[in-house]
């Protein structure tokens, strides 16, 4: 990137022309299955990022707290859904915020509901997770009582009223190819339409909706479902590349890493880039040994595709160790910049609070860098 | 923690007993094995923290980078280490720093000290890092030429002042009690006074200092030593439990974690309180799974030990998933706080950017929280 000369220190590099092509492309997806595109807006938590986003004619978002529903708020974004179990501690802050937009929570016991609804002032739009496998939050599709007893306490709550299913179908993470995102895709979605005809037959209007990347990039079956709700598509990252969601050129963000020592002798070179910026998040490789990052050259506006056999084999606070051909290490010196692209880019983006576009100006995150551009 | 009423979101408890105890433990340990404490203060970046070593006697700190080296300059320490190879993008900061502090900087290469020397224009005083072993940063117990090289660049520079070895013997954290602990410092010892003995024969002045935590909370032998550098002490956590550098109680830091779910059936609890908070740092248990950190109850001013059998299983952005036996859900409702020990206090504290004290009120992080005591 033209400002390469300017960094001293890490910085999260974003490039717009990926970014948007991403962001194109999941839009043009949504038309094309029927679905609304209503993306999660935790892996980039930047206002001008949402803007491009409402350029494609995203209306509705997600967000994973109640700071980040403030923020987007304040941005004029007026449809928002807390894609995070709901928290009935935080009842006063869901009252502010249904003051100011249509507000739609998580809520996936009867516990949870009957404990907001005593809470709540304000009427909020409620989706049920269903766990169909993943074993994170939301209602396992086993436990037939557990969904009843949750419906029966929405249908008796005063201000929650009741919307949709949503799914993360988190084990799509596992996949490796197309064909396998494709399979637990069809499968997710037939426990999903089972679920949706036993209420719609009891008289409910039911919308269903689900969230993860590889299958919201790759599969290809959606009848039944009315919305998506990804988030990492608008970065991506080698976890996704790893899975099949994307191609390598898609990473939309990398991280500038300062050179600070080489090892020839053992082909390893000493960067500034460790967990404080990249997060602590590994990929296994083919042989089992951990990997970080990927090392890229920069450009004057973008990046290579990675180095062959290179790797960031490890990274502590603040260090970054990246195995890289001999032939590599020969034109690098100590003072330069490369590139990492990261494993999973919304810990990377959360990290580093802010983006460095390739003008030299500054994008702002939630967490850090304010917001500029108008 | 009396404060657990006005929790809502997750928060970083620190529990000021156990932090001074540590504290206190560390110096007396450094008095009596003769070598002087000099702190790293990455692990906690927190003024208030850092008067709690003041109060015992520490003058010299170490920190990991230039802002948090001008965030204590500020507060009055005027002795301050950069522990991590310098950067010589960064000389302007560096030439500003030592204006204000006697700064110390990490030089590993003569290719650093020349460019470096180039562009400085006040004295600075270094440090080598010996690599025995870790494969970190460093340079390489075998690799002679290249610390000859360094020396005789360090020499010739007009700005850098040779002050000794430096030695983060990393392979500790690879020890499982302190029998082995005290084995790998050992033989690292031994490769650091080879060193020093060879260069003191050419009439120069050295001194000697090793900074992990493992080592320095366990390990007795330090002749020729002449410091200590340890950070991560002050808060200690499980992954230095579970290499047999301090006891479970010594953990000195609990994230409080709202429950937002409860399943029964598989014995798991959803807590809000992810990546994002604790960091994907995790331990591997003996049975091979992953734990990303251990439950405990809250009391008014402090937690209890872990939960048996108990463990955060897996962690995403936001979410915990926390594997606990039966008995103890029956005991929680949704809305309740419970503790988190973490695996790596370092990178949780970062995470959180600041604390909350038993008295409710907060302490400083250089990442965010202000300092408001005096």
């Amino acid at each position: 990137m033209s400002t390469n000369i300017s960094i001293t220190t890490p910085e999260l590099l974003l490039e717009p022309h990926k970014v948007k092509r991403n962001i194109q492309r999941m839009s043009r997806r949504a038309q094309e299955i029927g679905v609304e595109l209503v993306p999660h807006f935790k892996t980039h938590q930047s206002l001008l990022v949402g803007r491009w986003l409402k350029d494609e004619g995203v209306k509705k978002i997600n967000v994973s707290s109640v700071r980040m529903a403030q923020y987007f708020a304040s941005d004029g974004w007026t449809d928002i859904t807390i894609a995070f179990p709901a928290n009935p501690l935080q009842a006063q802050a869901y009252n502010q915020l249904a003051n100011d937009v249509n507000l739609t929570l998580f809520v996936n016991s009867a516990e949870t509901a009957q404990k907001l609804d005593q809470k709540l002032e304000e009427d909020v739009r409620i989706y049920v997770e269903i766990d169909t496998g993943y074993r994170r939050s939301g209602v396992p599709t086993y436990d037939i009582d557990r969904l009843n007893n949750l419906m029966d306490a929405l249908d008796q709550a005063r201000h929650l009223h009741f919307e949709g299913f949503y799914c993360h179908n988190g084990q799509t993470y596992e996949a490796r190819d197309e064909q396998e995102i494709q399979e637990i895709h069809n499968k997710n979605l037939e426990s999903l339409l089972k679920i949706k005809e036993r209420w719609t037959k009891r008289g409910l209007s039911v919308k269903l909706s689900v969230g993860d990347t590889p299958s919201t990039s790759k599969a290809s079956q959606f009848g039944g479902i009315d919305s998506i709700r990804p988030g990492n598509f608008v970065f991506y990252d080698l976890m996704q590349n790893n899975i099949g969601s994307c191609n390598v050129e898609d990473i939309g963000v990398a991280l500038a890493c300062p050179v600070v020592e080489l090892h020839r002798e053992r082909s390893e070179i000493i960067v500034h880039g460790g967990a404080v910026h990249l997060s602590k998040e590994q990929l296994k490789l083919r042989d089992d040994t951990a990997c970080y990052g990927k090392p890229v050259w920069l450009k004057d506006d973008s990046w290579t595709t990675p180095w062959p056999d290179s790797n960031l084999r490890a990274c502590s606070q603040e260090h970054g160790v990246l195995r890289a051909p001999r032939a590599h290490l020969d034109l690098i010196e100590v003072g330069d910049i490369i590139g990492i692209l990261p494993v999973h880019s919304c810990l990377t983006a959360h990290a580093m609070r802010g983006y460095r576009l390739p003008d030299g100006s500054h994008a702002d995150h939630l967490e850090g860098t304010q917001f500029t551009q108008d």
